[in-house]
């Protein structure tokens, strides 16, 4: 049978998103004579009137190496607490029957679902009211544990790694402290591999509660042994000790306007009371998400987006596509979400980074 | 007679310092078998007990293509203006005698000074004292008149391109409007350069206060014709019409620390009360001076190296090198400084960006 | 009134001619409400059925950071000596009328012909034949005199010293002689600005006949001063004093393939008989012509396409947009051809090499 | 005890050595404050009067991101086979005796070889001599069963695949096949992941003997498609089904030079006998060892290099590191020589390639 297969992307953009669309649509459309349509903007396509558009072959054209989604993508738009005003009031609502109805109503006959945590939940939610799903893990923190590894991150690792190699020098002829703030709520992988490879001295993530006084005495020593200048990478989420984390609200800024940022701020100031040094923060932001996909994200990403459509082939559905060791592999979408991956402090990555000399503020 | 040139690098640190090294020290020792020592951490290392090494052929091996400056730089010790405690105050006191001698006791004939305004002024009054000056500009922001163009201005534009090249996939993906600062205090060409070259919709910058109802209007055009993200590039400089500038005091967050930026948030904060649109901001700040030197700047930084070795060849003190047209030359130092390169608001490059579409919010 | 505007590329492919494109397309239909088409693969698009398409602002989205051009081009098809077979024999025929016809057909008024020495050519006989012509010069080699500077080279000099970066540290590993062949027929441009800004120990150039004898010198003086390894660069075009300059039949294998490359390995023959030292060519080839432009190419590409249509509203026929100094201007598209624009042997820019240390083996 | 160690690099560089070096100088200095002393030029530096240096933490400094090895290598200096001139002849000589006396002679302890299979190979025979060693596995073609995956492959793919990336507007603009060369004489993980990730329309890899048939349909499709160029990408050990091996003499030029590549322009020579299509031949040779690491190998050459100390800590000898899975841990040098990783014909990676519409000629 000729099937239509529907697909979106959702929640934070990520390098090789439209490496997995044109995964998708070559093998259902080249290898299977199927049709793909792309819901647009996230679960938001499937709300009101539909968003969508047909995916060619020509469509994808050039792609591969592209950041970002071609489809859009949103944080918003979940379909089971959907924001309506009523009396109003913003009340949190239930309209997943009409993104089923939407769904159906496009003529499609599974959906595959890229996206991390949320994206995830929503289609296993939706695989529970009976709409065949397949889903595909995307997180550019790594912080999945149903799949080794996911496409975006390594990009992520490469544009700090990038940016600390530029800082060096700069740091270097100012002899000054510089601290680097990177993405990591929950999981400090970018921090510590970045923080590697980009020769830091310092690398602080949630995992590892920091103890401000260590990290002066690190930053002390190498000055006394003739390195003037230090580098410390700061993941977002990461945590002193005694409980000094970075609330939200001293990350809003007195317009209004989100500030990316803020425990890269409070550890400079922390370091500039402990030592009399230059110290200097950059906040990195959206600058990680961008750019063309490394080889390694877009080949990953190529084997999820063809692997998805053979599980759909295969008609095994609830089921998302996995990276375990070298195979490409695929696990319950139910057991996937929730279960975070994160940095063990006592593993080889954070051992290794310290037979290096890097300090963990511990 | 072999001489012995004592060369120093002052204010910011920029990619090329080190080509204009490798260039002197290479000339002065290759060609005329001269004697080259390197001042360390700008006019600091020729205050106290002066910080020094002694430039040879190995010392410069390999530093073609690293930013930054293997001397060290410093924006502090201004020798006729340097903060001395006296009596529980600290007083602006004149000690260039003591750079003098300084300079002078380590058997040193001429000096080369690398620097912006501020280096080249301080050069400029150690030649009227009677020391045997080149001074050699540097400017990552290109605002100095006395010279078509000066090394690491083009690398920070090549950086800044880069960037917006990134966030480009990230905005479309999101449909937000992303706000961009880049350097550019007194004058625009980082701004407009790497906006033209990074395809922004909007470019804000110093020479053109901006109306913020055009800015909005050029954006709701963009969104009306399809297009439902926008790039603004703001030189941290610019100001709108009605005088609104960030001021420094609003660039300090509340720990003390120097916070990079201010005018970027303004501005985003002041598009999100016009329109109904996502915004982020992006500070590049640091990052804009790091990194390996273009082409360009590689060859242009050498070039002004050879060419400042052979003024002293020649016996031209109180000489600058420049680039005039396609051409090496020299001009007075005294004629050089103060002479602001500002963006001509009438010039062919801000009507070929206007041409291109792009806004100046005017 | 509305005019309609054909725009052709000729020659072979360069980074930049998309910028130009853009630019037309943006200024012609934004600012004018032309309208813009574009001719396909050169002046083959307007022999037999032309091919052509139209183009829109959405047409040109997107293009500003590819390299190549979106209407393809051809080193063939000049309609004044275009090849028709004849009684089994290839003769060389006019066929501009045919071309001039099909132009009309199209109901183009004017014609913006991007192109090399070749192409300009052509464009100036259609002028004298009656067509409006205007003309952007194309050239990698950056060999035409009537502009200072043209797009496209700058980005081949920064892929070519990317590559000379990464051959050092395989040199240096392995004390080799490295011999890299560049583009440059007949001028040395791209040779010489790669081969200083990449740190290159020898450079040879069609303008500088080099003797074999000299560059052995010189690498032997390295070798004994401590450096094991060497880095030569040569132009495709360079040739030795004593005339042996490779013969274009040493260029084609037995395979009957055109090989890139020829005197880079004459070159690197001759090394293996003067020196005792491990030999590796690389040949960059079409690497030189790929990849985005660097920002200043996409600058300048930008301002010729914008002020072509400029030259159109003026009504400046036969002209051709240049640069000059900082400025873009135009010149007769007559004075512009057939003069080349070649490296000065005694210029600042040879003498600032020399001065480094680098040989050109004279 | 205190112990020293004696680091060795042999074989082709590989980016990535370096980090291998920073990683082992300080986890023994820093952690055991144990002596690291480099062995010169590989074997060869304990062959006749031995070349080595000290290894201090200041002579890491700043090498992680750089390419090549500060220590030198050699592909030549085989000790238990090692060309000696007697009456005339060159014969082959066992001077393993000397190699140990001049280890022995440099109060070395325990010796680091890192390298491929023919250092590997000395390194057991050393170690069955009764010599401490410990090995660290180097192959850029990744080619060795052992370990899942080496330092430096990732570098060479980024790099192939960034010239793809390149070559794609070039060969786009003029309807252009490509044929492309790259490394990987015995297997095709480069050919295979640079092809995937850089949209190579046809992939030759030696496991896979190709039917020149089969991939003149390929392109012909595609060309029907409105795809009117081709990407092909081959490894240099690529061969037909009918035996037609390039070999080595044709790879020789004329000029007694070693030409590298030859299968490139074999196919391009059969690709041009059943297609009317313009070809060109690119050969990327040693760009494909050059340049700095990438981040994945920077860690994973800094993991490898903090392990062997670990190992010599565990007086585990005769073991080489290794990466399986996510973890490193080591194995016998014995078992990991000889056994070569190649690229299953019927594997996931080959037929997420065919499913993306790739060929390999079958």
């Amino acid at each position: 049978m000729r099937k239509t297969i529907a697909i979106v992307t959702g929640g934070g953009d990520c390098p090789g998103l439209n490496a997995v669309i044109r995964g998708v649509v070559r093998t259902a459309i080249g290898r299977h004579d199927w049709r793909v349509i792309g819901i647009e903007d996230g679960f938001e396509g499937l709300i009101g009137k539909p968003r969508w558009r047909e995916l060619t072959l020509a469509s994808v054209r050039g792609i591969l190496q592209r950041g970002g989604t071609i489809l859009g993508t949103s944080n918003r738009g979940n379909p089971f607490s959907f924001p309506v005003q009523h009396e109003g009031r913003t009340e949190m609502v239930d309209i997943s029957s009409q993104v089923v109805d939407n769904f159906r109503g496009l003529g499609a006959d599974v959906l595959i679902a890229v996206g991390g945590d949320g994206t995830l939940k929503i289609a296993q939610s939706l695989y529970q009211l009976g709409l065949p799903v397949v889903g595909v893990p995307k997180t550019i923190d790594n912080d999945l544990r149903a799949t080794d590894i996911t496409f975006g991150y390594q990009t992520a690792v490469a544009i700090v790694t990038e940016a600390l190699d530029r800082l060096h020098s700069t740091a270097e002829s100012h002899q000054r402290a510089m601290v680097v703030e990177v993405m990591g709520r929950d999981a400090g992988w970018i921090a510590i591999e970045s923080g590697i490879a980009g020769s830091a001295d310092v690398i602080l993530i949630p995992e590892i509660p920091y103890d401000i006084k260590r990290i002066c005495q690190a930053v002390e020593k190498r000055r006394n042994s003739g390195s003037r200048f230090s580098i410390i990478v700061v993941a977002e989420g990461a945590a002193a000790i005694d409980g000094q984390k970075v609330e939200q609200q001293q990350a809003e800024n007195n317009f209004g306007v989100a500030r990316l940022g803020g425990i890269g701020h409070l550890v400079a100031d922390q370091l500039t009371t402990c030592l009399d040094m230059e110290t200097r923060v950059v906040i990195l932001g959206h600058l990680q998400r961008g750019g063309t996909p490394t080889p390694f994200d877009r080949i990953l990403a190529s084997r999820f987006g063809v692997r998805a459509v053979e599980l759909i082939a295969a008609e095994k559905f609830g089921r998302m596509v996995a990276l375990k060791g070298q195979q490409v592999t695929d696990v319950a979408i139910s057991q996937a979400v929730a279960q975070l991956n994160r940095v063990d402090p006592e593993g080889e990555l954070v051992l290794t980074a310290e037979a290096l000399g890097i300090s963990f503020g511990r």
